[in-house]
């Protein structure tokens, strides 16, 4: 969308120029403009804060199973999310702690470490799921279908398979694994007892303009 | 057990005594030996440590269903749990919030406040598992029967019902209501779809010996 602005106005931003510019809609579209593996800078101003690439699309094959959970009840913002953060108890450490966790991962993802990665990338997650749901007021965004591939994805993981999950401000689970095991994820999450469906996303390369299409009048 | 063992012994403790007995066997059995509605005092020792009424059974008419979920895979001692809180990112700041969620707890309890007491008893439940979730390795004790319950009793108390949530270290959930909600509150625990059973409490006196029962032979 930024691009698709940016295009239409004429403008002739560089990477960096569109990032910044993205993340002012929301903060985490600045990670859609570069390609492949991304990490967003978070800087002190709108200069500094913007995403670059660390590491071509072609990098690491993995996969990310978007997996739509039934029985969702109740949409809430992220942004709201974001306002009520400080009001937890535990805000604090897990921003304090971010630094830590940011390391492990681009490291991970550098040196193609799945065990490693699976590791930091569920507690992230677990720790903004934490801070929202003892937020006053609190933000609960898992369904039981989130729970039920929370536990099997770890089981999985126990016996064997790489895999591990992330779960943005909503129910549904991102199931993260190399490509070498996705064909066995998926069969087991189309077993699973609350799933709607799944979406397969592999890493992209950065954004870029659709021609238009020519259609028949 | 601490009262019969002492019984057995001929050992004559107080009540004080007998609590803080309680508390080496397992730290929240010393709140199992005062009545009604009672406070573990943290203390800084073994003498300092032990548990006293802070108000009777009759003070406040609050009933708790325990609700046993279904599909429980894998049990996890409470005792690996707190070895492992250290290792959480939050750990420290749940602790050092502990004062204010106390007082809070004390101040609903003793003025029948159930908004109150739903909102903090909720959250400090939320804190344990938050912690659990994020130690290395973490611990996950919520089942999707788990989640189910911790939304619908939201939804409930939205619409009105005097219900609130608390969770052990497990994946069954203490439903908290007053007496005056108690039946619909358990008609609607009944029609979820992943509960096994519901066992129903309510404040209780000290504790007691049962007598022997005399059996024909």
């Amino acid at each position: 969308l930024t691009l698709a602005g940016a295009t239409a106005l004429d403008l002739c931003l560089s990477e960096r120029e569109l990032s910044q510019l993205a993340r002012t809609g929301s903060g985490s579209a600045s990670r859609s403009i570069p390609g492949g593996f991304v990490e967003w800078r978070a800087g002190t101003d709108h200069e500094s804060s913007f995403a670059t690439s660390i590491a071509g699309p072609e990098h690491w094959d993995l996969v990310d199973y978007v997996v739509l959970v039934s029985g969702q009840h109740k949409v809430v913002g992220s942004t709201s999310g974001h306002q009520l953060a400080g009001t937890s108890p535990l805000q604090a450490a897990r921003v304090a702690d971010a630094d830590r966790r940011l390391e492990l991962c681009r490291k991970a993802l550098l040196e193609r470490d799945f065990p490693v990665l699976a590791e930091i990338v569920e507690q992230d997650s677990n720790l903004m799921h934490s801070v929202m749901m003892t937020s006053r007021p609190p933000l609960y965004y898992w369904e039981p279908g989130t729970m039920e591939i929370i536990n099997a994805v770890r089981e999985w993981r126990e016996h064997g398979l790489q895999v591990c999950f992330t779960i943005d401000a909503g129910p549904n689970v991102h199931v993260l694994c190399p490509g070498s095991d996705a064909e066995a994820v998926k069969r087991r999450l189309t077993s699973l007892a609350n799933i709607k469906s799944i979406l397969k996303c592999t890493p992209g390369g950065p954004a870029w303009l659709l021609e238009p299409e020519i259609s028949g009048v």
